[in-house]
């Protein structure tokens, strides 16, 4: 995520950013403008069609669509920031169950060696959840007090050794059974917010959306030039390629926050998020 | 569910996915060509009408209703959206629940018997669930560890023996009170995602809106030739078709991803999310 | 409810269902039809107005509202979903909470007597609220095991004598303390699940917008062809019509989605629901 | 609330109820027609403007700007409903906490005197919120039994009442220690209604996004003339007062509904609710 | 945050509030003015273009994005008043739990001592939160009772303080294990308060829409004059900067109810909930 003072203007509205979607547009933005001149000197010069001739109203089929079109953007945009925020609520409980547990270790005044063992095992589940959603491997240091096997799903294991020694302090009488209830369902909670994350990272949105509103988006934009060229004239150059400037962003934009997990520039600071918690845990445990 | 890389474009926009809309719409798309042309036919060259007449504005009406179309056309695409987003989240939860119960089952250390018992029966129930969804009888390997009968409600017999497992070990002395509040619970969480899923499944959207909206957009698409004719002649064949795809495709995926359960091109990975139950259970108490 | 394959598209679209709106709208529509030709003959026969008029601009108002009655009919048409699919989730809920209380029922292995107690009340408690919600008493089979009051709220009364029940059980030490706390609460949600149901029922959206959306569709309608004619002839006693069932339909399926406990044809399938709960708890149980 | 029968229809448009926001706009409309007719004179008759002067074009700007004011009194509408809806479930959810609290009362089997006082405190609570929201103190009859103070917040005072009294009854051994929990966590479900309520009340809709409103609907609809002389002439005396009403309508519906615990006719039914409990929970703990 | 009556229009339409976007944006509206102005002299009066050429048409464009930037101005407006909302539910729900864990507190009846120690520390909480969400340190009086280090998470190092005495009340026997559970959960749901809060005050919107949408903006007004001069002449002065006041209120206001824990016009009376908090608790408990 790019820290930014959302205050100013001038600065977002002439540098191009990290995360502009200009970055990934200009090559397309540059073929519909040539396609765009394309049109317009068959239709003006080679064909010498008029506006009087039928394909100039052409441009009324883009103005009943256009509502449809827009509608659908506003679909796409509301899903993917649905799921982006409903991320950043997940991360967020990870950072609340982490922190309460903690605190309810600590007023168990269990032994050190206990204590370490949350200290470790605490932080560790979300920089486990971090590296699983990315798909790579988490081992972390002094990874002898939860071993994990790189085979099977770590962040489980980790929250099942947990679980695991707590009925263990049980048994030992450190825990009462009402205490153990509570503290199991802190680490149950660990599994939700990994179940959560993976149901948004390992889903999508729909496949026919998704390639519907590619298709509309380019065919829409292709057929402007073809009605509007009598109107515009060679101005077309230019606003053919602001219009697919604007649709395809929002599409754009869509597509990267859909999946908020990963390292690009508009992703959740998961990084920071983890260190926090393990700052916090160790405040209060330290 | 097809896999895709959503930021592949120009597969999606040429190619012909086997989920995609037009593979259902063409002989709808080619009927209404040629009634377009047959219109266009009628009116120019056999009545010869003109721009003067009172029927070249009949656009007007389309216009007007352009708004509502296009918004009923969002809130029934909404609406599917909703129920197979929830689907999923109901298919999330089944792995969360899964997970948690395996992880408190391997904590109490119960003899290997009736580890066994669990390890059987967590995944069998979302496999009953799965097939239950899709009208399908399920009995699974093993079926000895917890019997089912086929004229009853499956996962329910699944649910059911394995709350009375949980009190039996509670009555033998394995589970204390709390803990079998805790296990109970995730019991019968089970049953409140089958209860999810099926009132998913069972209940369409109101015959009402289905039925208005299909009027609706039929009327709607016939009526635009008899207008447009006038500034659009015999280019009606490509647009109307045009039209009728955008809006009939959102009508159709919408029908299409209402029940997410089944096993078209865009319902959720039910078999995969399956398979990663039992996959996870196996690893947490085997 | 009326079940449907909704993939039947052409059925729909000829067919007037028992539920079509057509049905309740024609009366309307017809009057004004007559009243548009009315209009057009009083403004193109008698005063003989034209397009160089004033009056020929009115339909630049209805252009300009066009937006606000769409975004409004898409208000009242999510405001009244909203609860039909609340109403659903509601009695989704009962049959989750019904099958679950069974299951436990089953798992205390209580004696005979004590079974058929609960294998009667939890089912009778469907059947009573629906009954409420429809405004008839409803007593039920065998109702000498639990004995209700006519002047009384029944559903209450029937919750209200298996919570005592459970607390008789408790004292006799057939139920523990952990027990009871799990299974009141199962029987608090069937008393949730009733409020919910009474707050659907008894609270239709504010008199304010009922009132207005209608007088704001009956001006809009009447005042169309005023301007229209001048564009459209003696088309208008087709077209105004139509407008008018494209938006009064819209408020017309609100209205009758709005309370879904009744036997429209759009309602939810409470009989269906109700037997399949006491299939269930039979087979739970029995 | 007024009760009505939403499927009438002609009453509705014909008929000015108590609640209509003509009631209140109709010196507004007269203003802006008064208006409209003065720019109309102004125009035509003294500066004799005519369709080809610049200002017969600003209708430019309002039809651009149509869709934003729409969507923005959408907004505004939604976000009205949303807290009126969420006050209704508030007080749906008062009356399920006040059933459930009795039963589980009833069901104790304490002895007569302890179950007056819930028999009293119970709908004293409602009683009290409904006078605490709209800022009148309340003290009900047989107020001995639970005293409260007029400078303090007085449901607060009913709630930690019934809770000394639930722990009272604890330590003497009537209640055991789960069936505190649950019965305590009611009472703080009565507080958490409370707080929700005084949310709901408390806070209005962010200030700047009603001034910005009301400013934009003004100058909107005072600067139409302008432009629409030329088109409508004197008609304007009609059509400007009729788009006022509609805007402002939806501005004013919302700003009444927004508060629903009053006494408006478009507030809840909370007298009625409050009743409703009081009868309930004599009818189970009488 | 601003008092008002929410039905004095007159007063809001003439005078510029301390909130008002007015006072942020006239500069920006002088600038495009000038800039319309210039454009205008330019097309007019400099190159003598006239309403034949292609420039004229310009305006299309504008047409068909208009819908896409008002729905993307309504996006914005949606998601930042949720967080606003969503903000103020958080502030209710430590108002509410704040109560309950006091009037649990005073039924507990506890030494005197220790009384005072949650007399103290439960309105210090939100206190500290208030602070920490200003990113401002808070100590509070007698801060003796409850120690903080500065370099900490204050919120964190209270609530943990708290949770530690509970445990140690419950080591000496004055709290039951079934209360410490429901005490601890109280203060827990601090702490996911707390957590709430920081993920609203940390997480804007992702960057890519802000910069998108103050990039589209800003386009879409400068380009406006090009076009519309032809139709408008020098009323462009006028009509470009009031475009531009709406779009970019929305914006504004937008960003600045984004964060609503500070102390701007818009925000949350957090000091007065903190306020209140106090005063309750210390009803309760004093």
């Amino acid at each position: 995520m790019i820290n930014y003072n959302p205050k100013d203007w001038f600065t977002f509205i002439f540098h191009v950013h990290k995360g502009d979607t200009i970055r990934k547009l200009w090559p397309l933005m540059l073929s519909v403008s040539i396609f765009s001149a394309f049109v317009a000197f068959l239709e003006l010069n080679i064909f010498k069609l008029s506006k009087s001739d039928y394909v100039s109203n052409i441009g009324m089929m883009h103005s009943l669509l256009g509502f449809v079109i827009s509608m659908l953007l506003v679909f796409r945009t509301n899903t993917s920031y649905d799921r982006w925020w409903d991320g950043r609520k997940l991360l967020g409980s990870l950072t609340n169950v982490s922190r309460n547990f903690a605190m309810k270790v600590k007023a168990l005044k269990l032994n050190e060696e206990d204590i370490r063992f949350f200290e470790y095992g605490i932080p560790k589940y979300g920089f486990a959840l971090k590296e699983h959603l990315r798909e790579k491997l988490y081992f972390g240091k002094n990874s002898f007090l939860i071993e994990v096997e790189a085979s099977k799903h770590i962040p489980n294991q980790i929250a099942s050794s947990m679980i695991s020694k707590l009925y263990d302090l049980t048994s030992k009488g450190f825990i009462s059974q009402e205490q153990l209830i509570v503290l199991t369902n802190d680490v149950n909670q660990f599994t939700d917010i990994c179940g959560g994350c993976e149901r948004i990272k390992n889903t999508p949105i729909p496949f026919s959306y998704s390639a519907f509103i590619k298709k509309f988006i380019f065919i829409y934009v292709l057929t402007i030039p073809i009605g509007w060229v009598f109107s515009l004239g060679y101005y077309l150059v230019l606003i053919v390629p602001f219009i697919l400037y604007v649709l395809a962003s929002l599409e754009l934009i869509a597509e990267e926050i859909e999946n908020p997990f990963g390292e690009d520039a508009n992703d959740l600071p998961v990084d920071q998020i983890c260190n926090n918690i393990e700052k916090h845990v160790e405040e209060i445990l330290g």
